[in-house]
């Protein structure tokens, strides 16, 4: 039985603020928890699940992750899920420091996205094509917001994703070529593609911002035939990449 | 004030079944009504609005389009979304009737998706690429779901979305080339692109159904460069769509 301290605790990493002080996030489901204990079980630190996974999952795990029987409703109460799925993991947060980080391929960088399903997705995306890293503005929504945990799949583990001053950024790595993802810009089927090269996708309402939109880039567009007004992030982004990397 | 009938009615429109009897669906948000407004005011049964809205849009509308004020507390009972917007309207189902569709162009396919986000991300990139009509297995999600209508933002009336028995589909339109969005087929950069055509998405976690299938088609797949199990379903609909109309 949890006790409600623990339940509080729990639900509680779904906000960045614990998440950080306690240097943990949560992982959902069965086929995301078997991939992360087949990947990165070092850094699995609980394991909360119903008999049904336990009975499918027998021991050993190493002595540092420890595995905790619950019920169905009690699972309900930690889980962010509305279908929570026999087992939710405490994950230690990885060490991703952008300090190391040298660019190579391609960069995606999101200026102040906003929507975890489209971070998730586009991790997801990101996995798939192989690209590097993700560099992320400070005002991003956070990695491992449990819904982005939940919309990457099991590739959160798998790309990089930092954040940092965008500007400060671009000037450490100024001999590499920028593509501004913009509404008028050079078609992406025409476009002369430069590697190393940063892919920047701005912010779901507004777009990128004006002093990244001030510095000398190539600014693309994925040509409209139809009548929407823009494209969803996400979906822009992985038509992008596809048109990189093809 | 809204009498608590009214509320119940009005949330009631979420349900599918609902929504069918009434002939009614929701529409939420400035930029949604605005669009709905100009594009199809003829459809509009009701608006309710707090008096921010009510102020900048000032009648006259037709008189079959009533205006209802409401405070904010009463359009959070109604509205969906975590952070409503101003304004809610009730809408008429438009009658979209596959009897008349004679397939040109691209056609997408839809064999069970079941997020709502997803089919209305698809809906929106259909709307960007031209893509003439999307036909839906009987149990993909249905078009008018209140998260279906927002994320497709305003395309969810400019873009037709049939449901319908899919074998009986396609046997009624066999002369038409069938693409199967599959994980081990033709990569979609090399395929020969044959128009009209059906690009066949299936469900989210199983895929497209084994009797459709087992029709003759081309299967198609975009080139896995990393290590991603598989794309979010909107993704691949919308990079093999960039890949046909490119």
């Amino acid at each position: 039985m949890l006790s409600k301290s623990e339940i509080k605790y729990i639900q509680s990493l779904s906000h960045k603020k614990f998440r950080e002080e306690e240097g943990l996030f949560l992982v959902e489901g069965v086929k995301m928890v078997e991939e992360l204990i087949k990947d990165h079980l070092e850094l699995i630190d609980k394991i909360y699940a119903v008999d049904e996974w336990i009975e499918l999952h027998p021991a050993p795990f190493p002595s540092n992750v420890k595995v905790i029987r619950l019920e169905d409703f009690e699972l309900s109460k930690i889980s962010s899920q509305q279908t929570p799925q026999q087992v939710l993991a405490l994950v230690r947060l990885p060490e991703n420091t952008i300090k190391k980080y040298q660019p190579t391929g391609i960069t995606l960088v999101l200026d102040q996205l906003q929507d975890p399903g489209n971070l998730g997705t586009i991790i997801r995306t990101c996995d798939w094509f192989g690209v590097n890293a993700i560099v992320c503005s400070p005002k991003t929504v956070d990695v491992f917001n449990p819904k982005v945990v939940q919309s990457a799949m099991g590739s959160v583990l798998r790309v990089p994703v930092y954040y940092t001053d965008l500007i400060d950024f671009f000037h450490q790595h100024d001999k590499i070529a920028r593509y501004n993802a913009v509404l008028n810009g050079e078609s992406i089927y025409t476009c002369k593609w430069i590697q190393p090269c940063f892919i920047i996708i701005g912010n779901e309402s507004v777009g990128i911002s004006k002093s990244i939109m001030e510095l000398k880039s190539t600014n693309i567009s994925i040509p409209k035939k139809g009548n929407a007004e823009s494209l969803n992030a996400a979906v822009a982004a992985s038509v992008i990449l596809s048109a990189i990397v093809r």
